[in-house]
């Protein structure tokens, strides 16, 4: 059995779609064990609608929620009892074996760090989505909290994002590239021109080079490595500039009468480009360089997002993936 | 009279669509006077295609070009009779007051500073792209090449965007915002972290604080500060996020039957919202801080942009832009 702590509190939609992911997630396989922990009554509230296999499903009572806007660090200090940080521990104590939160960004990284703990010998932990490309899905590794990194910390994140593509995504030697303002070897700030070097020597991936942030929405490599500040940039400008233009195509396309006939006709055909286009469908951001996997779902995540969630939990669990990424530093 | 010079031979479209742009742009003002610059004979033959008023342009030939691929240093030096380098000399001596290229960008920048030169203390001279927005259009500073900036730049690129915006764009009190990974005051890098109350204390500008890369498709800033790496990422990811999406629901708008027949009604709702994401209306990317006018355009600036960007240099010459930008640093 693979059992997997979800954060039941955490979200816009907590406990509501929570439980209902985890319910639907059971269908898919044999081998889940879910774990809500939340408060209990509310849950349990939930689970109520459902019928399902008791045995495959508990609850852990924890009274407190972190809140989106509180500081982190005092938040998984001062509220022991929260969602959360029990949660982690659960995870720490080896009672499960990976967690799931659609709560805050900040405290998920910051009791990943304190509470699961790092892999001995890994510098830094990163988050890192999976972001919708024409050709698929490519990992954007790091979006985390922690700035200002090293070249050795991305050398890590590369290794670690690599591992993450082929055993979790399934792709055959993943194409591991870094972000960079040209597509020359000699481009760059001091950053990118330090790690290009280490990059091109490091044998257990394939790296591919600079990849412009043009050539990111075709695919331009499996695994795209970046110092936290603009993996952060490179992130919510995707989702800004997507969100904008549809919005833009839509109000554009119901402006006047033929427009909102037209609009009908295509209705179908444009679900389906959103939909590619839509990061959900990849479950959450996992946070790599821990003794166990932790995924951050948006703050919106629904059910869909939660049962994706917990599908890559189970896929990085099956894979061993944790021994391959402890390898490295062994 | 306003005299730009305008290298002939720049860019994809050279030297058709370039002296086209220039014929139509006489149209628009009585105050302007072009001077061609590139090969005398391949220029005078675009211009044999129109009837204009001859006083108003003039022909120099040059008899080099740079191409989009050679190192911008080595170009400037050693091609001294390009159309480039021939032309940003006419705006050193007074013999034009604004520049446009449509050429390499390396080149451009680097001219820009050797050629034309920088106000005496301007540290560096950004390029400063208009990106379009929900809103219209937000100042973009730096996209150019000089990475790695330190908070005075950052200040200076601030100063001189709002000027930009203010003078030649007519937006009152422009909102400047800086670049950063959260709307929280404490958040960012350690560049961002120190640059932040530098623009806090400047009486100058509007400083409305951190801007979220989410955001500017929204138009969240008229100016938008930021280092050059990061306003790099930024600008191609722009437009590579919106042409990937765009090509994506053309396919998928022209999949089946209906929805060729709904295409087809929403045709021009949708040009109209393409038109509206559309950068070259805005002209080029200006480069400030240099003692006249530099503008880039789009290496594939058709007439339009070309006419675009020479009304831009004519509102900023009108304005006495650069005595503005000087006062800053008297």
């Amino acid at each position: 059995m693979i059992k997997i702590a979800i954060d039941a509190m955490g979200g816009d939609n907590a406990p509501e779609k929570i439980v209902q992911g985890a319910i639907d997630s059971l269908a898919l396989r044999e081998n889940i064990h879910i774990v809500l922990v939340g408060k209990e009554d509310a849950v349990n509230a939930e689970l109520s609608k459902y019928q399902y296999d008791r045995s495959r499903v508990s609850v852990v009572n924890a009274t407190e929620v972190i809140e989106t806007g509180e500081p982190p660090v005092a938040a998984i200090r001062e509220k022991k009892d929260s969602s959360l940080v029990v949660a982690q521990k659960l995870v720490r104590d080896g009672e499960a074996d990976a967690f799931i939160s659609s709560g805050s960004t900040g405290a998920i990284l910051v009791g990943g760090q304190l509470i699961v703990g790092r892999i001995k010998g890994i510098r830094r932990t990163p988050l890192a989505p999976l972001i919708p490309t024409t050709k698929g899905a490519s990992l954007l590794i790091d979006c985390g909290a922690n700035v200002d990194a090293r070249p050795e910390d991305l050398v890590q994140f590369a290794r670690m994002g690599s591992i993450y593509m082929e055993r979790v995504c399934k792709v055959k030697k993943p194409r591991v590239g870094i972000v960079n303002i040209g597509a020359e070897e000699e481009k760059g700030n001091a950053l990118v021109k330090e790690t290009f070097p280490l990059l091109k020597a490091c044998e257990d991936i394939n790296f591919i080079g600079n990849v412009e942030s043009r050539d990111i929405p075709y695919g331009a490599a499996d695994v795209i490595v970046t110092e936290a500040f603009v993996g952060n940039v490179i992130l919510k400008l995707y989702e800004g500039v997507g969100s904008a233009l549809i919005s833009e195509i839509k109000k554009g396309m119901l402006s006047n009468l033929k427009g909102k006939l037209g609009a009908l006709m295509v209705k179908k055909n444009l679900k389906g480009v959103v939909k590619k286009f839509d990061a959900s469908e990849y479950g959450g951001a996992p946070m790599l360089g821990l003794k166990a996997l932790v995924v951050k779902t948006h703050g919106s995540a629904t059910e869909k997002e939660i049962k994706n969630a917990i599908m890559q939990c189970v896929d990085f669990v099956e894979a061993k993936t944790i021994d391959k990424i402890n390898a490295i530093v062994s």
